[in-house]
Formats: structure tokens, sequence, C-alpha cells
């Protein structure tokens, strides 16, 4: 019962078969192989137009990279105040941009509003004047908080940032899961409406949760700046001396749709884990939309669980509504299904909660 | 009637004929000189301790220096939301400190509470652990709401500084108003007792706002790490190469108490166009205790006051606690006197108040 | 005849069944695993101490990092001119120290020498003053030019650096390939003997170019310090969230000495390539020691090799001592040998350039 | 007998004049004065184009910000060896940047000469490859040296800058001295022909050398940039919040060329100070052509002019070209005149010389 991370999971058999398969040959270095140009034009297909592909190692470096690209040294960055950037990545957007300023916002279920977006850039971040330079909007999809923008909400995002100058970056992480979404949720988005056609200029694409053993990248949606980007990245240390793994693994996954494949199911895991959370009289601190599930649970609950090896993180009622405060006996929860994610690990997991 | 700002004011004559006596001599670069050496031990003598001096060109570049003597890159560094340093420094504290973050946090009429400061460490910065690392707390003395911290308020953020492992910083640009201040407000504070005895580490000392044309230093209450600091000053920039001329204004404002003199003289301004304000009805924003007026005026008067010539800022009503939220008819204003102000501004001042 | 490059090899059987095991199962993220804890528990009784562990993608990061660990950003970091830090990391020193400067050094054969060193820090780099502060020193174990320190060599030059108050960093990118050299040549170099007993404090670990696919580290030799130094690593995005897969590979290079064992059938098959080189009467630029070969070869002859398939790089004739310089038919190249180079490619390429 | 720096003098009576002038009034902060303004468009008619003007503190400030505004983060400057960007500004440019590299260049008596700037550029800074990209050059006008390009030399180094993509910085740290050399020296050099028309993108203008207290300026020839690199100066802590007293010493400098007056004069005690040591038999290590004298002096000679109160520096004598090497009974001096020198000064020092 492994619901601690989705990055806590190995890897589907065909990211092996990929590294196998690639093991025995002879590859040119710094990802002038085959294997990542191959990736390079599958991206640029699926995307519908041409892309640029910088892998890093992690989706801390992608999103600090893209962020570095989108801005200046002097710059202001947007984001929502429970963001990956903001609270998990150790100051790496501050070292990669050399010193930009986060300024988290609120907003409900790990979104942001174009409301709350123009106000604080129309405040800049001080005494009346905009201090450091409005520069950068980050949004996340899937967000931390488990939600999905739909396309319309990231277009009304993006509006608010184009006008004031903004450039765009979406932080992917568990794009995968978000992805599998809005197939039902959003009539069948397509990836090219909820990214670039929707005002996004970088894409932090991550695969590395979804089942491989690291696939991150940054997706630049204006190619011809992937060079100069590449500069930043070689000093960043991020351009491995052999990229064709992590190209082999991205191939893997996009091949025959795994990586959705591997995302509906864990999406699907998530929702039988809420469903039989609320139908047990739970209450859900987020709409469950990709593979994360946040409920409130009795600490006694959670103690019972964790005895009989379930695996679970408390999260900060810091991020949930004002309404909802937490009585002092229960906590709130983030339960993380993934590929590898079993229905038995479910159902055990709900009779423990109902029994 | 210029209540723009106290860096509007011309300098103070003592200012031009210490640079007068200065201008014929010779003198080695690089702070190596005689007045720069008796200024050192002119203050380590005032503060009651060995201390270590600093000189940078602006406020900012003090406030930075000392920060980043103070935290790591990958530090968290906690101050008033209205803190100069984190919207009016445009990122300088980013810049000298390669990336460490501003953790802004609330508090009545500018100053910060232990409380909140004991909350915002404990909770960190993100989901739950210390990200980035908690490094230092600066305080402003007097405040952006030209508020004045009592001998006790400090000592008490500095106790849960200090617990936390944090170091601690003074931003005092407006040093002197404080000091004027606390001589009758708190039993005569002694410079000691209000810095390094209180548990300050740095203190960004400026006279420029206080009468001279440029005099700014970092005060390091552990004299023995000026050294170390020196490196980063000088890839700053910062090391000028004729220093004497900033000793020289230095020790012209603190021969006699000079800059006590002029700082009593724009507080008693200060004081004497609040207390007109209040008698004609007008509410303050925080209450008047160095050389800045907070005041809710209507609109229509500020124009009025602009027609006659005076000058003044609207500030962020954001600033103003939540129980006095401004009609719209009204703004919040600053008003701002100095070493320069002459008492028939305030007057005049006044009478355009009073119709 | 691939001699390009050893990071062109793909990866040895035992990387790919060591990745196999694990991704069937579930591991705490971030180096939370017990795959992570034996490796560093394995490096510790190998280098015959506790050691620090950071994990890095790249070995330009480990450099980096290592760096940014032993130098302040207004340090000078000694180094050999012709060091990969130097030429080939597109500023990554630069970037993760924040701008501590290189200072590139001379010396025959990839090698520095303790008078060189000695001078250059004596001298500081500038006009008479040391600016920036001398901080570290820098070598490569095996060096740029395919050459290895001996145990007496690398004292020599950190018993200059330690009595300049240096500190001292280890590139071992082809760290396998110097103790495999070293076993023969310096009387069986045990691994504490060349790094921390000699004065190491830092080395980069490097086993990609022996045989993984990704297995790059620092190896701190002051353990206690790995816990500060997380931090610069957490925010160069360079902590993997699946960490197992690294350590895997690591544990399987040093198994039964599978590291050596694969290093020493690189470095045979640049010895044989070597000799049958001098044998046809070519002249080298630098004594074969570990698995690269610098030859001085006619550039009819380089054609016609490349048109037969061999793969393999002019290098810059700077490198070169004075008292060699090439004619104009002439090229320095270099040919590189991996794990992977098979017996046959030798013998064809010798028999294109004997005839 | 002050040889040992110009900026050991104090300032001219005319800059003293100017503040005193300032001090009264009331200005608004922050560079929005009607001086600076003044200034800006002086500046633009002496140059015969509209320029960017941004102060700085310190040449150091001044150089670094330019560079920091002509080269990405990732940017190789390429420079002379001896320039004072490179030995004497402790990692400023590194900081400025954000760890663009410095790529120290030979050239004969402080000049870089075309060829080796080419050769430096096509080699990049590494193993065949650019690395870091080339992005700037920069000459010293004067040089540290002491000597002063022609028109057409400074024509032909940007021609190759220009080819090569490289934008070209002027340190102009002495600029007064070059100018007052030319005027005789090259037809009467104008302004703009040796600057912006001559390939000059950003010059560091500084006249505290010249006889001001701090004068520092740097001048962009891309007038409609200065408002993006305004960010960058004001993270520096360089923008003071009193910029009129630098303005008024700008302008008082300006004023009836009283700059070209002193410089003039501070060039013609140069020239008495070289001419005297020729004539009594000593070699010059460079020609003497702006207001530095560096003179090859015996040791007891050296020793004799210190007790009889003479101030003056030992040179490092690596700066020597190859053929001048010293015997050890004799240092390379450097002797720096002023605008505060006097023809008596330079007569005992030229007596004791005699013997």
């Amino acid at each position: 019962m492994n619901f601690a991370s989705d990055n806590w999971a190995g890897a589907s058999p065909r990211i092996i078969d990929a590294l196998t398969r690639g093991a025995g040959g002879i590859a040119p270095a710094y990802g002038n192989d085959d294997l990542t140009r191959e990736l390079k034009a599958r991206l640029s297909s699926l995307f519908g137009r041409d892309v640029g592909l910088l892998f890093a190692a992690t989706g801390t470096a992608a999103n600090s990279l893209a962020l570095s690209a989108l801005s200046p040294s002097y710059g202001a960055i947007y984001a929502h105040q429970d963001a990956h950037i903001v609270g998990d990545e150790a100051g790496a957007p501050e070292f990669f941009t050399h010193g930009a300023r986060l300024i988290p916002l609120a907003g409900p279920a790990g979104k942001l509003t174009p409301e709350v977006l123009e106000a604080a850039v129309a405040r800049g971040s001080g005494s009346g004047s905009p201090i450091p330079k409005p520069a950068a909007l980050s949004i996340a999809q899937a967000t931390e908080s488990g939600t999905v923008y739909r396309e319309a909400e990231i277009s009304a995002l993006t509006a608010v940032a184009k006008a004031r100058g903004l450039k765009v970056h979406m932080d992917g992480a568990r794009f995968a899961n978000a992805v599998a979404f809005l197939e039902k949720a959003d009539r069948g988005a397509r990836l090219a409406d909820i990214t670039w056609k929707a005002g996004v200029d970088a894409l932090s694409l991550g695969l590395t949760k979804n089942g491989a053993l690291m696939a991150e990248a940054v997706v630049l949606f204006e190619a011809d700046k992937a060079a100069e980007i590449e500069w930043l990245r070689k000093r960043s240390g991020h351009v491995v001396s052999k990229a064709w793994p992590i190209a082999a693994q991205f191939l893997a996954m996009l091949e025959n749709d795994h990586w959705l494949e591997l995302a509906r199911h864990a999406n699907a895991m998530a929702t039988a884990l809420s469903e039989g959370l609320v139908e047990s009289g739970h209450a859900l601190g987020f709409p469950t939309e990709a593979n994360e599930v946040f409920a409130v649970l009795p600490k006694a609950l959670i103690a019972r669980l964790r005895q009989e090896g379930a695996k679970l993180y408390e999260w900060p009622a810091a991020a949930l509504p004002e309404s909802e405060r937490l009585g002092k006996d229960a906590d709130l929860t983030r339960l993380v299904t993934s590929f590898a994610t079993k229905e038995g690990e479910v159902e055990r997991f709900l009779e423990i909660v109902r029994g």
C-alpha cells in the first residue's frame, strides 16, 4: 500500500527493455545520438509544431532551466503559493535565474485565477511599483493539489500574462495524469490546445513519476531559442554524456500511448480510492482529478493504516480553504497512486478505512 | 513643502565643510586613509565594542551586503512584508546573496512579532520542510511605517532568531530618527543596548537621509569577520577609491551629536505635522514615532495640497490594518520630514489642511 | 573502430541487470533508499574512512558542485590549462560557485607541478595582490592528456595547496583507468593513499565513461560537511527523485571489482593501440597511461582511417610541448578506448595505419 | 611627492563649489533631478548622439555593470592580461555578469592587437570549441600601462570583435588623460570618433581620478537599452538616492573643458617626469602617453626616494616585454601624476634621481 509518492515506484518493463536494447550499441555523446533526434521529431509531431528539446536530470532542473530562459535575473515569477517551485525546490529557481523572485499567490485547490494574477502584477511586489520586474507566470498541470486546469482556465490566465508582458511556464511533472484526465473531462484535450495554443511558452515534461527511471525535459515552443538556452543547460551540468538512455525512455513511453495508458491506470486507482473514502464519510481537501487524493482523515485512522503497512503523508493544512479548517483530531493526508499501484492495494486500504 | 522624502533634501552645511577641508589634501585610496580609521575607532567607542566597518554607496547595498554575510545562497531571510528590502530594492538582496529568498511576514504598523516569526520559521517556506534553509532575520529601525522598535521588542525577536539559528540584520536607513525617538520613549536607549546587546549581528547605518550627501555603511558587531566580507564588498564595486569623503561625512555627523540634533529636528517636525492632522480630524495609518507621518486624507485635499506646492506620496493601502480599510474618496499618504524641513512648511501645510 | 570517446559506448550488461532487478520494486525517493545507503557504506569501506556521498547527473555537475563546496564566490581555483573544468564545462564552475575564477596553469603532459602552482598562488592573479582570493586546487586523475599522477606527485601538489590554505579537488571522470594504471605503475596504489591521505578534500567519482549509463558522484572526505553541501545540490536540480538506479549502477560496478576489470581492459586496448602506432613510426603527444592515446598522425592517414570507419578526434596542438610543434601535414589526434573496445577494432585500425 | 596614485589626490575646487551650490536645495531622488537630466543632454551633445547614462559608485562597478549588459552569464570576455578588470577588481566582472569568464590576452605595452584577439576567439577558450561563448571585448583607454589607443587601433580591434559577434566595452577610468593625449598625437581625436564611431558599445567614464570626489558612469551608446540595464544597476545597489552631487561633479568637470584642462596638466607632469628619468639614464617599461610613468629604477634609488618622502609603487615585472627583463637590483616602478601634482614635486623627485 504505497501511497507515499509516485516517484517511489520502480519503472515500467518497457523502460528496461528500451535500455537493454541500447546498452549494446554505440552512440555519439551529449545528445547528438539518433534516439534524441527521433524523440525531437516525435514531440514536434505530437505537439503540432517544431519544438526545442532540452533534457534535465530532474523536474526541478527542468522547471528552473525553463524559468531561467523566461525571466531575467531581475524578474518576478508569479506562481501558486503551494506550487512545487515555491515550496519544494530549495531555491533552485533563484539559483538558475540568478536571483529572480518568486511571488506566491493564493487560489482555490492549487489553481491560480486571472483576478489574483492581475492584481498581483498590477501591484508589483512592493510599495507601489513593480519591483522586481514582472517577468513570468508558472502554472502546474496537474497542480500540487492534484487538480487539473481546463483549457479555458489556462487561456484565461495566459491572457492576463500576455497582456502584462509575462512569459508562461507550465510545470508538467504529472502532465500525463493531467492529459489523461482532460481526455474525459474537457472534450479530449489535444496537446497543442492545452500548451502553446493556450499561450504556454515552455513546458517541463516529466515522465519519471509516470513510470520511467529518469525522463525529464524542457519542451520549448519557440524551437529557435533552444540553441541559446543550451548554454544555460550546459553550465548547469544537465547535459548528460549518454543522452540516449533518456531519449529511449521517452520514446518507450510515447510509443502506442504507453504514457497515457499508465496515467489512466494511476488516475483510475486514485478515483477508486477517493470514492471509497467519500463513501466512508471522509472529506476531500480538493477534488480528485489526477493521481493524487487529498483526504481529511482522523489521526487514529492514519495511525492504524500505517500499522497495517500503508505509506502516506500528512499534508500542510494551510493548503485547505479557510472554511474547511481541521479539528485537532484530524489531518489532511496526501495519497498518491502510480502506474504500479495494484487494485488490491486500494481495496485493502479501503477495507482498513471501513473497519 | 517637501514631504516627498528625506532623501530629497540637500545636505547639512557641516557636511560641505568637511568635504572642503579634505579636498585640498592627499589621502591613500580604498579606505586606507586616516579619516576612515578615525571613524572606525569612533564607532567602536560609540557602540561600546570593536566593530567592523564597510562603506557602501547606498542603503540598498549596505543591506544586501550585510545579508550576503549573514545568509548562504540557499538561505531564507525573514522580513516584514512592507520592508524596504522586500519592496524597494529591486532584487538586490537576491543578487548579493546569490539567490537567497526573502520571506515576507505580516505584522502591525510595520513591525514583526515574535509569534509570527516563530510560526514562519517553524513552517519553513513550503510543504512541511524548511526550504530554503532559515538563515537570517532582518528588521528595520525605524520601520518603513515610521515606527520604532523598543529595546524589549528587539530582544524578543532576536531571542526567537537565535533559538532558531538565524543571524540578525538591522536596516538603519533612518537609525538616527529611531535613536532620537528612543531617547525619550525608551529610557534613553544606549546604542549598544538596541543593537549588539539586543542580538543584532550587523547594522546598516545610513546617514544620507539624516543630512549627509552619501554616508552609508555596514557596521559589523563581529569585527573579525570584516576581512572576509571585504571580499564580497570589493566584487560588488562598493570599495570607493576616495573613501575619505564618506568617512568625513560620518565624522561630521557624529561630532557633537550633530546626527541626533538633525534627527530630533526632523522628528519634531513630523510630530507637529501629525498632531496638526489629527486635530483636524484626520486618521493616522500608524503612530508617528520617527520622521514619517502616514495619514489618511481625502483625495480632494491631496489634490489641493499639491496645487499649493506640497510634495507627498500616496502609499499602498495594503499596509493598513484590516480594520482601517479606506473609503473610495480617501488615500493613505506618506509625509516625510527631514533636517531641512522648516517650521513654516509644516504650518503652511496644516493651514491648507484646515481649509 | 570507435575511438571517439568512452562515453559513446553503451553499458556493461551488469548495469542493465542491476536496473532490471530494481525496476519491479518500491523505494523511497530522493536518496533515502536502501541501495544509496549501502553504497555509502561500501565507499566508506573502500576509502577507509567515513565519506559523504552526493550524486550528480554529470561529471560537470559533480566537479562544479565539489568546487562550490571548496571555494567561496570570490575565490580563485587553480587548474591545468587543458583541464576539463577549464575548457569543456561551459562555465559550470563559475555558475555553481557564483563567479569564482579559474586560473589556468601550464604543465607538461596535462599535469601541474608544485613550482608552477606555488608561483601562481604567490602572484595572485593580478597586479601584486591575490585577487580573487586563492581558494582551491583542482587536479584530474587521469588527466585530460591521458596521464596519471603518481601518489608522490599528488602529495607534492597538495603540500603547496595546504601551505597556501587551498582546498583540493580531484576530477575522477576516468578515476578507474587511473587506479588500474597505478596498480601496476605505483606499487599498487590504495584508494586512500591517492585521495584523502594525499590531501584531497573532494573527489568527483565518475563511472559513466567506465561502463555505466549514469554514475557520477561527489565523494566528500569530510562526511559531516555533506549535509551543508546537500543544500547546494538540491538547488542545482541534481537530487534525482529515483536515486536507486544510480546507486545500483555504482554497486554493480564496485561488486567484485567490476569497475577495475573494465578499466584494465580499456587501458590494455589503449596500450596496444599506442605501441602499434609507435612501432609504425608515429609520435605520441603524451605517454599513454590510461585509456587515451594522443598520437601525431599525417592528415592523409587520418582521412583514410575515417574512410574505413574509424571514429577519432583531432586535438588542439596547443596542448603539445613547445618542442614538438607539428608540421602542416600532421595533426594531433585523440583515440579513446573503453570497456566495449574489441581487440579486433584495435588490430583493424593498426592494419590501416601500417599500410 | 605623491606619485602613488591619482586617486590619492583630493578634489578640484570647482567640485566643492558645485556641491556647495546644490547642498542648500531640494532635488528628487534616484536620478530624477534636473542636474542628472542636464548632464545626460550634455553628454549626448559631447558624443554627438543620444546616450544612456548610468551612474555607479566606482569604476569597478561601472565596468562590471557595462559588461553585464554586454555579455550573458555564459559569455567569454576578452581583455588584456594586465587590464584592471582582470587583476584589480576582485571578481566583480564575474559577480555582475553571474559568472562570465575573463579571457586574459597578451599584448605589447598594455594594448591588445587584432591578431591576438582573432586567434583567441577562433580558439574559443578550450579544447576546440568556444566555451564559454565569445561575447565581449573590453579595452582600456588609457591602458593599465599608461598607453593610449589611437583611433585606428580601436577600429582595428572592434572590426575583429564585430565580425565575431562581440560587443565592445571601453574602460575609461583615465579617459580624460587619453583624450588629452590624443588631442596632440592623433590629429585631435573627437569623442565620437574614438568611441561609438569606432565601434564601442559602452564606455565607463570615470572622472574621479581626474579630479572629482566621485564621478563614475556608464555611457551607453544605445540609449534605448538604458531602461533595461537600469534594473541591473538597481539590484547592484548603485542607484544612489542623492544623485545630484554626482551629476554636479560631472557638470563642473565638463564645463569649459575643465576635465581636459586638469588632464593636460597631469599628462604634462608625467611627461616631465618621464623625460627627466630618461635623461638620467633610466629605462621606461612603456612609453609615457597619459599620466603614468613606468620606469625601471635601481632598488637603492627607490629606497632613497622613499626616504625623501616620495610615494610610488613597484609594479609586477611580468608586465614587461620578454626582452627587457630586469636585473636583480632593479624594479619596475609606477609613478602616477594627477591634477594636483605640483611642478615642484616633479623637480624635487628628479633632483633626488640625479643624485
